[in-house]
């Protein structure tokens, strides 16, 4: 048995505050049409993907800050890449960051959508896991900020169907807690898309170099795909915007946890897989069979508490 | 600041069924010796250190099962083992076959041992997550019967003092799920001991090679120190046991997830590293610090149930 999906990583090079919606969607609609070109069913873009990566400064005016946020999804800026997307039948992964009103309170999500190659919003994920401070650190260079400008996402961590499986999303440091992979694995997930942007330098203070970040995106993504069974597509903005750098190094990962295509620049770039959903059988059917091994009375501590707690 | 304990993995090549007891422990004994010449003060040895994998095998006769069991720990056979490291002044984890009595029934638990160097035991672990089948598989010309010959693990994931830090134990597949890790993580563990028997060939039919099988447990072994900012020893029993292979691939894995030593064998191998405990702190404080990041509200899946229950 076989369900091949073709599926396209669209990894973008640095956007810069300079940039408009305008050019960026430009970007992303060419690499959606050569994606097609090369017979992909459907893209992934990166994490926030229509701006720069804004949380790395330290803003006081919210008029400056929402400047990156969107109101709607479609918009006029965003309508193009629908159009292009009905146009040629391809489904995407886009994240953004949204602005919405809820119970009468603005709110504000880094969020990514899943739409359906006929242009409709098959699926939304607020992320969940927001890293960094609310408060300036001012001992950084570059900030980390997406707790003060974000709200912790509030839809946890739904599955979809579509392409003929069971579709995920998550973003960027979601990746890094298998909690993440998990909840969607036990639902079924087959396909994880994730969008990131992460940082070139440490983002604390301390001697990570961007290839250890790089090894340490992909680690991430391959464990969730082996202990889950299921294909990742971890997609990045990359390359040095504004002035700081952002790793690459967006990857497809198998059920088996092997990176089968890897970007080799930071720039535009595209992945193309088949990704046959069929693959993850064999892991979900036996070493990963939840229901045969998974031993919940003793995983307690995961739901019952936060932080840690050391031995007396 | 730096707490640098001199760890050693003591990979064990293949135990066959004719071999004593007396045999095996003599093996361990000159493992440990020549570690503590080379300035170790703890070494960890495999999963069923003491036998073959006897769980290879279907068996129905309960004596002939009951032979791979240790009935007291230590006992005649392995008090030399205590001895040499009194002697020594080194601690060591220690994998074997438990049959003890609870509540007035008999018990067999996979068990793992921590002893400090005064050759007191400090600390138990029962495998949790036991693979494999509890009945024969025709189809398979080995078998993996854990679920047959052993009683669940009902210790939890406990973490003990010693080394200066907080040390825990897992056995052989425990490490592919993340729970184990997590659970251990959230009490603050900054050095993991795992011992397995990892076969060489895809115990569930189907194709995978001893190649990736050697991959997985080195994924999940580095997965588990980056997601949890801890120090992992994972050590094999390795080699052609009986007719059997068995993968080696027996690591020291750093609190970034990178591999600091490998066996290059799947004989009786030495790893020596200096794992520094404070190189933990980074992680905990930052990118995993979990008080401030983990979002325990959506994870209730993780708890609350076993299986998968895919979208409707």
């Amino acid at each position: 048995m076989s369900r091949i999906v073709r599926v396209a990583a669209g990894q973008l090079g640095p956007i810069s505050r300079n940039h408009t919606r305008e050019q960026t969607v430009k970007r992303m609609i060419d690499l959606m049409r050569a994606a097609h070109d090369r017979g992909a069913q459907f893209i992934v873009f990166p994490e926030l993907a229509l701006t720069t990566f804004f949380p790395r400064w330290y803003m006081e005016d919210q008029a400056e800050i929402d400047r990156n946020f969107e109101r709607e999804m479609p918009n006029a800026d965003t309508q193009p890449l629908f159009d292009e997307a009905v146009r040629l039948g391809m489904g995407f992964y886009l994240g953004y960051a949204e602005l919405t009103e809820e119970d009468g309170e603005t709110r504000h999500y880094n969020t990514a959508i899943l739409v359906g190659p006929d242009g409709k919003i098959i699926g939304k994920y607020r992320k969940v896991h927001l890293p960094g401070s609310e408060e300036l650190r001012p001992a950084l260079k570059w900030q980390q900020l997406e707790k003060r400008y974000f709200d912790y996402g509030n839809l946890g961590f739904p599955v979809f169907k579509g392409l003929g499986g069971i579709l995920g999303m998550a973003i960027c440091n979601d990746r890094r807690w298998p909690e993440t992979f998990r909840v969607m694995g036990l639902q079924g997930v087959e396909l994880v898309m994730i969008g990131y942007n992460s940082a070139a330098h440490d983002p604390n203070g301390g001697e990570e170099s961007s290839e250890l970040r790089a090894f340490h995106s992909n680690l991430a993504a391959q464990a969730g795909a082996y202990q889950n069974s299921t294909w990742v597509v971890s997609v990045a903005k990359a390359g040095v915007e504004d002035g700081a750098g952002l790793i690459g190094s967006s990857v497809i990962v198998n059920p088996n946890g092997q990176i089968v295509a890897q970007a080799d620049s930071t720039e535009d770039e595209l992945l193309i897989h088949d990704c046959d959903l069929d693959l993850c059988a064999h892991g979900k059917d036996n070493m990963f069979n939840f229901a045969n091994h998974r031993r919940i009375q003793y995983y307690d501590r995961i739901t019952s508490q936060v932080g840690v707690e050391p031995p007396e």
